[in-house]
């Protein structure tokens, strides 16, 4: 990855890559974006984003825009923000914008997205992140960014990396905060302990977070899915911090009145990110012998009306 | 209970109670209707009945029907047809219609009815039973009785009694399949069996039992949810046949496509059965040590969405 002036492609400009790749462009840096549907409005009229962290615009003189991954520049770093229910395009999609040594940095959710990256590209050319952040899209162009918004960066092949310190220090100059894990399996499992609950009830029960934390028997739930997913992780060799479910509670108590991104997926009629989020976490509990009912059933339930069922 | 001519009152005419009550009237008995909603349609037009033993319909001019029980008749027999949901006026909409030797059939769904009932008119006068039938109101004062029909009844001190066989030997002469049961306890959970999957996952989920048994997935999850169900009754004392749950997906594999009446409710906002179908069972496992987190999730879900939630 070129040091001194990055060339950044962020692939799937949605709500996430608008934010974080809009941050890394606001801070002078020369970032191309991948977009599909609101193309025509950015193109436009650039990008709005009402953030917590300060509100800002990308004029669409500012910044660089495609509906074609083919017609990008090659980039030394690839930030993809795809919805993981399009993982199979990644060669359409991300191939395009490879060089001999890009990087690839994921931010998407769940489990698996490294794995089918690394198999086109090759592992070491992948890195991941979660991104801890409440974000919707509420219009064609327009961002908002309600809360949080550390991301935390790892490599799929553990242990240091010094791309990953030359990655976060890009971010917190940037005014995103950004962190290293030497750890990014434990990072995974620890944001699918927030997603499979918020994400699977908000979506199927078609309520905000505060609404499942507001009644005692759901909160109950919430809570009991938590504690699965906890366990389901000792099936990748993953052991979390006791206290994570406590501190999620909190932390989501803390939050405005939040619909998930799979909730905001209902509600559009999207395609929910149920192997992602769902289903490989299940797969990894179900192959180690744990047993998940909860997991279980919240992905048998998910996958039935999910709109992007085939 | 009178023999020859009972009088008959049914207390909460929607679709079971139109149903039931209309065969008896049909056939000759003296039927007294209690309605709330369709109370004006079904004055002024009588009810229309499509049905898979026989259309008929039960013009007005030879049809009883009130808006309020303190204008009914006393009867010997009372029907009892509510929806749970209103157990809590029984005294309202019960009392008016009894008299010293009335006995109550109660064939309302889930658990709990027959004590709520004995508890303010005297176990000695309360039967219960359940009614095993695809039936919906297609419009006020029009019911379609898709699929099967059969009731069975029983007392809740158990063993025999003479007014079963009577009353059963009145259904059967009136066109309805009737069964007499010497353990009503073991038919109100074979009941729910078939319920708490269906009536459960059909409304959190807005999908026909047909659609709930399309997916490799969740028919899995009803056949889990069915054996919880079947450990649960244990804690009730009740040991239900291994072969119920396979009898139940054949079963409900030959019916149409069918909306469960929580389905309903759930399209039309009406209040769900929640402590009736799912509460107190899960109550009754939770209070035997007995696990089923199925049964618990279902609630927790079903509960936070009841359009009836206070």
């Amino acid at each position: 990855m070129s040091l001194e002036h990055p060339v950044i492609a962020v692939i799937g400009a949605g709500a996430i890559g608008a934010y974080y790749g809009g941050r890394l462009a606001e801070h002078g840096h020369e970032v191309h974006f991948l977009l599909r549907g609101d193309y025509d409005a950015v193109k436009a009229r650039g990008w709005t984003i009402r953030s917590c962290d300060g509100d800002f615009t990308l004029p669409p003189q500012r910044i660089h825009v495609y509906r074609e991954a083919r017609e990008m520049p090659r980039a030394d770093l690839v930030v993809v923000t795809l919805k993981s229910t399009a993982n199979d395009q990644f060669e359409k999609l991300v191939g395009p914008v490879m060089k001999e040594r890009t990087t690839i940095l994921t931010l998407q959710n769940g489990l698996g997205n490294e794995e089918e990256l690394a198999r086109l590209f090759g592992i070491e050319r992948v890195l991941g992140g979660m991104a801890f952040v409440c974000i919707n899209r509420l219009a064609p162009g327009e961002v908002h960014h309600s809360d949080h918004g550390l991301i935390r960066i790892g490599s799929p092949r553990r242990g240091p990396d010094a791309r990953l310190d030359r990655i976060s220090a890009m971010f917190n100059a940037s005014g995103v905060k950004c962190e290293v894990t030497e750890d990014l399996a434990l990072g995974r499992w620890t944001k699918l302990v927030w997603n499979i609950p918020f994400n699977g009830l908000s979506a199927i029960l078609d309520r905000t977070t505060d609404e499942l934390l507001a009644d005692a028997e759901s909160e109950r739930l919430v809570r009991e899915i938590m504690r699965e997913v906890v366990i389901a992780a000792r099936g990748s060799g993953v052991e979390l911090p006791s206290e994570l479910i406590e501190k999620n509670i909190i932390h989501t108590r803390s939050m405005n009145r939040y619909r998930t991104s799979t909730q905001v997926d209902r509600q559009m009629g999207r395609p929910f990110e149920v192997e992602a989020i769902f289903g490989r976490p299940l797969r990894v509990a179900r192959q180690a012998g744990i047993e998940t009912p909860r997991l279980e059933m919240l992905y048998q339930m998910i996958r039935l009306i999910d709109p992007g069922r085939p």
